[in-house]
């Protein structure tokens, strides 16, 4: 029997990753800086040259791979029976910021992709994430679970009474586009005041006046005020967010993902203080964790939106995500 | 053949409507204030009460009512099989204000009426309203429809990808508890800063320092100018809660009632130019228009949670709800 294969690519702002796996395991996982220069098939035509790779690094037959699986920043638009990813981090175009070196109003990935592979799902990156979870993670027997990621940007997916809820165009959830605030910084989505523009790791750099939220939260551990008060406010409204996301749905379980979430010594005694405050009927018996799969959730998000069912017992029974190979970084 | 009926019983913090219905339509509408004197069984004991005087008023005999549909305001605990009541508009003991005339913690609603009828379902007046759109007015054609009611208080129905969303308690989506203000004045279910605390009727009253919003416009008409600033901004902040509401589902089309929306010809302008300044890729093409149930939503709402499937056909076709009986109020 022919061994069978699967990718996962991950799609951030700043980094695309692309994983192969065969039912016993990751067997492959590189990654490379996210090309934003060039006309708008500069991603496409990256992920497909980084599957070749990470096929080449797991010394399998490159087309041996029928089956593709997209986590991605979005928001989506639907073209025809394709969805187009139009990101603001990765679109230029959307906004006149001058923030991106591109004039992208959108990148059709979908139909590029299904032109190479049989099988291919593109989902939003936490929609795919929290798809995760339920598979692997906090929600195997849970019906009302929810994934939300702080990084650069923050998103979140939703299971609600053992649904994924995605909405007319694979948008839902876009959690970080709730307003939190009645005024507020400018988002790069164009909102004053919402929840990305106060709390996200790039509004928590930009409020220090520093390239990384790394830093601040560095200068947070020596104590320095100004990066405590900028880290509390963000953590607060934070858990505001998280608070207004379960008003909306009433779920029974947050599991946290994302790079802000490095730091989460610091940031969920200050989420738990908050979101318990929070109104008592809905807020007391929700429960809100970093994610068990934290480290792999990218990978493993990405796989398990085209991993055949036959697949899935093994990997709950091993975990087998736990002896990944090394992520490799191409130039 | 016997002919059938089903009651109705709509449960707001100001009044409880009976009503009762035969495939041909509505027969009886009774309304009277809600009791909130005397120990916790005292709504269940009215909303009995209220059902046989409506049935009384339909001539017809009270045993021949097997169903009842009760759409009343929430949120719901589980106690065991049932939910119990839990709403700040009618339980005084959830909050210290004193604003209420009694302790209740909780109405035992369900399992009351379950003892009485054969068939009994219990929903927040919002997810049974979004029923009746998704039944009778917007949502006939769509999978992907939320129902806002802006009243004393604020609260939401969603469908998304054709599925009503219920949440571990049946909760869900408690939209009036979602933040949209970094600090704000208190709203009754203790929060600071809510969108209830900030738009709602009783928010708009309390702003400008009189008994019902109805005084606000009215003055707002005479071209007072703190009228029309409480007024914009708590449509603005209506609007961006909208704006976060779809952010969240990523909706087709939003049904506004409730008796806020009495003055939708200033409202609505408002509504519409600040939900269509968020992020666009979200918002363009989502429809924003007030109920075309509007006078008759709350019958319609608790009628539809135990309308037999037989009757929904001829009530599509004919609206049989616009020739109902006016409504009976008692003492």
């Amino acid at each position: 029997m022919m061994s069978e294969y699967i990718a996962g690519v991950d799609i951030g702002g700043t980094k695309i990753i692309a994983t192969i796996a065969d039912v016993t395991g990751i067997k492959s996982r590189v990654y490379q800086q996210t090309r934003l220069h060039g006309d708008n098939f500069t991603i496409p035509k990256q992920v497909y040259a980084l599957i070749q790779l990470a096929a080449e690094n797991a010394q399998i037959q490159y087309d041996e791979i029928k089956s593709v699986g997209v986590s991605t920043c979005s928001p989506f638009l639907r073209n025809g029976i394709y969805k187009e990813i139009v990101a603001p981090n990765l679109c230029g175009g959307l906004t006149n910021s001058g923030r991106l070196p591109n004039d992208w109003q959108s990148i059709a990935l979908e139909e590029f992709l299904c032109n190479l592979y049989s099988h291919v799902i593109v989902e939003n990156d936490c929609v795919a994430s929290v798809v995760a979870e339920k598979l692997f993670g906090a929600g195997k027997f849970i019906d009302n679970l929810v994934y939300v990621t702080w990084s650069t940007g923050i998103g979140a997916g939703i299971y609600a009474d053992g649904k994924l809820i995605r909405g007319k165009n694979g948008n839902a959830p876009h959690f970080g586009h709730i307003f939190i605030a009645e005024d507020g910084p400018q988002c790069g989505c164009g909102n004053y005041g919402d929840l990305e523009a106060l709390s996200s790791g790039s509004a928590i750099a930009r409020d220090y006046n520093v390239s990384s939220a790394k830093i601040v939260f560095d200068d947070y551990r020596h104590g320095n005020e100004k990066a405590i008060a900028i880290i509390k406010r963000a953590a607060r409204n934070f858990a505001r967010g998280l608070a207004s996301l379960n008003a909306m749905v009433d779920t029974e379980y947050i599991s946290l993902g994302g790079s802000v979430m490095n730091d989460s010594d610091i940031l969920l005694p200050m989420i738990h203080e908050e979101f318990y405050k929070s109104f008592q009927v809905l807020s007391h018996n929700v429960i809100i964790e970093k994610s068990a799969l934290f480290q792999y959730i990218a990978d493993i998000a990405a796989l398990a939106l085209v991993m055949p069912a036959s697949w899935i017992e093994q990997w709950r029974t091993y975990s087998p995500w736990l002896e990944s190979p090394k992520m490799i970084k191409l130039d």
